[in-house]
């Protein structure tokens, strides 16, 4: 077994509103920043132990399908490293 | 003008407890999955014009400073991407 992070960040979908960010990029003009756009996003690591970093993502995959992502309104991705 | 995304990631500083990511720990847990840590991030995507990504980086930084980061609680880091 090896010892891998797993990263998963979990976003909302093109379209979905989202009035967190909305507030946060109001509250960042009001300060005197410009911006375009700002998205906000969730990040998860896990500090897994797998056979494979290919096991590790698969795992991730799952976890996310199952309780980190809501697939109505989030996408996501995996990303997985080698963990010291 | 270039047009950059600026990605900056909030963390809890090491030994700020976190209940909500132990409480998401211990829902996988319970699902079956095998975890030594989870940790949770919060990530802001930033889309704004600068005149390099050295400025860029100065004004995500000082974003993060004024609104995106609690400075007693938080570490955080910004990387910057030329968007197209």
């Amino acid at each position: 077994m090896t010892a891998f992070t797993a990263t998963v960040t979990v976003r909302l979908k093109h379209g979905v509103l989202d009035p967190e960010a909305e507030t946060t990029q109001r509250s960042l003009e009001r300060l005197g920043f410009e911006l375009e756009d700002l998205r906000s996003a969730d990040v998860f690591e896990l500090d897994l132990d797998a056979e494979s970093a290919e096991a590790a993502a698969d795992r991730a995959d799952e976890m996310a399908e199952r309780l980190l992502a809501n697939p109505t309104i989030h996408d996501y991705d995996v990303e997985v490293d080698r963990r010291e």
